[in-house]
């Protein structure tokens, strides 16, 4: 006892990453190894300028509507370290604050770009001969990241896209002659969102005649063949793309002008894939009724929808990477192992976070089409959708808590 | 016994209009007054061309489903009737096929362009002394029809807009500096459902700053004016608005150019404000950080974030439409009333469908401020939200049933 320690988050908020908090709150619950549990405001930044927080008061019920409460509850940041070679400021400013409060472990949950940070955090220690933990823990809607068998955060954004996919395909098939409805999800540099529409089904059958995915060239003249061809048989076509298409030279299709600027990591701002191919349709005139949903950040947010295999799995590698600390570990990422796929059961997992720092995991080639997917990606998909959570309501709509750090 | 009654949906679909049909299918079921109840494809126009098909096969647990399911099962249409005085022609189709079907009455669900159906055919009926029934059920997510205290299909898409602010605005708090976000809702001419974003509240504060109605015209300069005070203030705006902007002049702020090829009520189509708003926003340099979430068709289909109140009060019109034609009643629609406030208790009424036709309901102007709403309208919207249904889920996600007529 008298040691303490310190949990953020980074990059996208999901509708789970709270659950994570929630994961290492239920564990210091249990064992009481760490005096206190400090939360940084605004990621490893919050972390730089001490802004720190005692979670450690809140209560069991605080806690419970924590882990059922969407985006990151700390608030979050993109900061992109230096090598610590070439600039050791910032290393010494987060040490420092780990000095002040007496933090023994750092929990940093984020994204491939999170876990460069805690590679990077934890060699840095190493080679000073610091005795600080440094800890990753997974979260991404994308479910991009490597080594891990999915991510926190996927699960309920893939049941969100194919509830909202399923009851949109409803709304459009009342007419007669119902046109093209095209959906966007998010997904830069792989279709793992967009995919999980092929989920959404009536008697047995997906209502999704194509998915375009980044893992494939866009082909326009095939897409436009593929449409005027489904348009022409049935009145009505129903298309999932992402984001992030790339056409044959491995640039995006479609290009927003607009600049992302808090991202550091420079990735171009996404957007307008929607749009882009509805006016392809338009100009290839195979039908002018032509409507476009962009999902936008209501499908990493949507707790209300949320998987709770999805919840369960992001507070279990909270608890987790707590319990691997307990028994003496550092400098890892807790991954998640599916060990056995009937019954679904999972574990987690020590993985090198250098192995999953600023890399992405994209669809395997052999479970897509240049246009739909395959019987393998959906059974791959169905069991991380699984259970609704009991979601506390108050006068109509889902509580949720705000932590008062702003 | 040994006559029939037929029910045919109209216009856009919402969440609950087939609670309406489960109503009437209930009613037959405790009554057993037709012997055959009738659903027409695509509203109108199948009654016209005699494509119905047989309800009365379902079983309990399919009209169940049916009360849950979203989007008009028997699929809709937008058909304008001519004045019978100056072109009787669609009339006797119509009279055609409730002849050979032996079919005594016609309900027909929609909302203010079908009550015009209803109203002229109830008249056509009259005028000529044919012993028919015409019956108009009310349904529209936009809640403006005049005569009914609300309409069903309003209270599922107010309970899923304000989740989804209340879930977008936690996503768009987690940085230091998070920039406008804008949500566009429906709302053609009356404000209502962009309003209904002020019931999403943290801490029992509303989370939105703005909320921009067709009621009000749209003054760009107080927009711009408030936008900026608010974001250097706080870092942070969130604004919802109506597609239905409108500026002094009456006209709509941004005009799509797209047409609407299937609206013979040549109401113009719209979208586009949400990022029109951003335009002005970025061109007046207030921030660059701009995010527009336009709902779309989610808004109106989302069974799985739907009101129980709206659910229970759409069977009931459909329900107590079938009652009031057991009392000898004809050419009217079952209109709400709202009994009581406190518990909150509503009643269905008989509305002379002349009184809706062709008309709007708009929010009261002491309801609302130029740019946000009052507490009067706060106590209307609360109770309409209440209450989650048992939705069944399957694999996941909700089952829907889909009733095998196209």
């Amino acid at each position: 006892m008298g040691k303490n320690c310190l949990v953020a988050q980074s990059g996208g908020p999901t509708a789970v990453i709270n659950a994570s908090v929630s994961g290492i709150l239920d564990a210091n619950m249990k064992y009481n190894y760490f005096e206190v549990v400090y939360g940084a405001k605004n990621g490893i930044q919050g972390v730089m300028e001490g802004k720190l927080i005692d979670l450690s008061h809140l209560t069991k019920d605080e806690i419970d509507l924590l882990k059922l409460t969407p985006a990151s509850a700390l608030g979050s940041c993109r900061h992109k370290m230096k090598d610590f070679n070439e600039d050791e400021s910032e290393y010494k400013m987060i040490l420092d604050t780990l000095e002040k409060y007496d933090i023994d472990t750092f929990f940093y949950i984020g994204g491939n770009d999170s876990m460069d940070t805690v590679h990077k955090l934890s060699l840095y220690v190493k080679n000073k001969g610091i005795d600080k933990k440094i800890v990753g823990i997974p979260k991404t809607i994308d479910n991009d990241l490597m080594e891990t068998d999915f991510t926190p955060g996927f699960g309920s954004a893939a049941k969100y896209i194919a509830t909202t996919v399923l009851e949109t395909y409803l709304d459009a098939s009342v007419y007669k002659d119902n046109g093209v409805y095209i959906v966007e999800t998010m997904g830069r540099d792989a279709g793992w969102l967009a995919s999980s529409s092929i989920l959404a089904k009536l008697d047995g059958n997906p209502v999704v005649d194509f998915i375009y995915l980044p893992e494939n060239p866009f082909d326009k003249e095939k897409f436009l063949t593929d449409v005027r061809k489904c348009y022409e048989e049935k009145k009505q076509v129903y298309i999932v793309a992402s984001e992030g298409l790339k056409d044959a030279n491995g640039d995006y299709v479609f290009k927003s002008n607009a600049i992302e600027v808090h991202d550091k990591f420079a990735h171009a701002q996404l957007g307008g894939v929607g749009n882009y191919l509805k006016s392809i349709i338009e100009q290839a005139n195979i039908t002018h009724r032509i409507k476009v949903l962009e999902l936008g950040t209501a499908q990493r947010a949507a707790m209300h929808c949320a998987s709770l295999t999805d919840i369960e799995v992001s507070h279990q590698c909270g608890l987790r990477a707590y319990e691997m600390v307990l028994d003496g570990k550092s400098g890892f990422m807790a991954g998640i192992k599916v060990k056995s796929k009937t019954p679904f059961e999972t574990e987690i997992v020590e993985i090198d976070p250098s192995l999953v720092a600023n890399k992405v995991k994209e669809i395997p080639r052999e479970w897509i089409t240049d246009n739909f997917v395959k019987e393998e990606l959906i059974e791959y998909l169905t069991p991380l959708i699984q259970g609704q959570p009991q979601i506390k309501y108050e006068n109509g709509l889902p509580k949720y808590i705000k932590l008062n750090i702003r």
